[in-house]
């Protein structure tokens, strides 16, 4: 249960209004998610995230399915049980199995234990030669 | 300066040797990084960790460079210096310029932020519908 | 569901029960929440605890207000459940409404963003001139 | 040293440019700092943040230094040095003196510790009644 | 409810049902845990995982009680539920009572607090001496 | 470099000063740790942090290696240099060489791997039988 009052999208009115309309347009859902309705609740941060969002997510030159993948490993780092249910249905509407989500976890899972062993022993930055891969 | 004695390639002798040496052809690499030198101080630790990063890292059915990507991503969530180093490297020898590293940084960024939102206002989880996207 | 059983109100005695006691007092309310009486389970690290609390957030210098801002704040970058219950119920109290609870939230959002890219290009700080704001 | 090459001030052009320009001229201070130089790689994403920020930290009806101890606070407890080198200049520039920067860093450690064992008890949230405080 | 489809010892067949054996002979128990029936979409990586358990939590030489005591430790800093239930369980059967869990809380409130402080007035390391404890 | 000025022991009067000398004798040192000469810019906070630490770390039945074994954990987990190199140089003083520090890492590294896979596959409790262990 969320600690504010969401706001709906009947009773959206204004630029809430225009920003839950052009959301569901541009992503091509018949809904507003609950994220984005309690941001309304001050809606110049609701307009500034929306337009960021389309920077971050439908511009720039990465794939979608890439900036699924980081968004769901980032939330899965972060525990944040909203983030995750959202973005493994985005990866699997995209085209990812179950077996493809554990493989991305199993990446998670690696680098969530070394960066805290790093961390933990104060590995110094190697002096990198020119590697090649 | 790591709070631990490194076992150089030098000292490496029995088991760390061969991983050691495995390392480096499998990476096809001509040093050991100091992560890998650090781990060495408990044998089988570092065997057991070496062997799951192959299974993780090279085999699967995810790319290289997506993998990659979500290390870079986990490690700039949990801030690990030496992690952000090494996989920045990583993706730039992979072919990503810095505009490409800095959209990766956008999408770490959205997600931490919306994380921290969506838990913060305890946001309950859509009841998704079949979505398109 | 706790992982330890709670001491009651009914059942405390001795220095919990004065701490319990103490605390309906300083707080002015009527019930001990379950976080002090988890920590009763340790009778004197409840009352090192509690010593702590009315030093940190009854002492200094900070008003209440900006002082259960910073614990709103703090628990939503971890992700708290019960703490970010506990204090957006405290903001409210102090007279906060929704809009200001999200406005919060956009700062929360902004810096958790900036920490997680700062941390993830490895920004080094500024040589800071004087700077007027 | 960054994991990327920031970009000059000398060297800015076009949107770059206008958000240095814009950006000096609103927060009243002749340098661009590191941080926005090293989004400039990505102009758009450099331009949305902007944008963010002057919504988050400019508008609504928070007061300026109650935003910045936030972003001191959330910058202690996600440990990132250069966002707290910054934030930290900036409640000085704004009146606080070391006493209230550490009485802020009471706070965030009283949260800090509370939320792990909160979340390491799975305590469950209090049934609240109309409280006092 | 988990995001993806557990396999259940039921339906394990091959590498996936060797582990799962050999888990329960292991750890003396005669089901396998969520934790592990989700690892298995992807077998190779539900092996070389349950290898480094078995490699980091019975081989090396501190006691099975004190890396109960780490895991727990690490899941309540991280806040991870499924972990904190499985960790306080395991701390309890091998004979820690209630007031001895809260103990484990009281060091890991310490550190989070400290952590987060020496972090957030960024305290530069002791030059240390030779000290005696 | 410390983003406020610490309290030397030369200046330190009154109650800072009876602390400092009461630190020194408890642990059995000669000098105050950096962390100890940053609090004290706020003295009953001073106070109140290190008669819980008395309690927390000197008080209750778990052993004085255990304790600094969870304090390394906790500030590998979260990434806090001056407090990693404290704890590493405690449970080296206690006794412990690189290969046992080490292994700590080996479970840190365990649990943070396993804590990001359960919460990013939101994996529910088992129901648990009573476990033979």
């Amino acid at each position: 249960m969320a600690t504010i009052r969401l706001i709906s999208e009947a009773e959206a009115t204004g630029k809430v209004k225009e920003i839950f309309d052009d959301f569901k347009k541009t992503r091509n859902v018949d809904f507003v998610p609950n994220y984005w309705r309690a941001l309304a609740a001050f809606p110049e941060y609701l307009e500034a995230t929306w337009n960021k969002y389309k920077t971050v997510m439908l511009g720039g030159k990465l794939d979608r399915l890439t900036k699924e993948i980081i968004a769901l490993a980032v939330s899965a780092t972060n525990g944040c049980e909203y983030c995750i249910n959202s973005h493994t249905a985005a990866v699997k509407r995209l085209g990812l199995d179950d077996a493809a989500v554990v493989e991305i976890m199993a990446v998670v899972d690696f680098f969530n234990a070394s960066n805290s062993v790093a961390d933990g022993l104060q590995i110094a930055p190697d002096i990198l030669p020119e590697v090649q891969d």
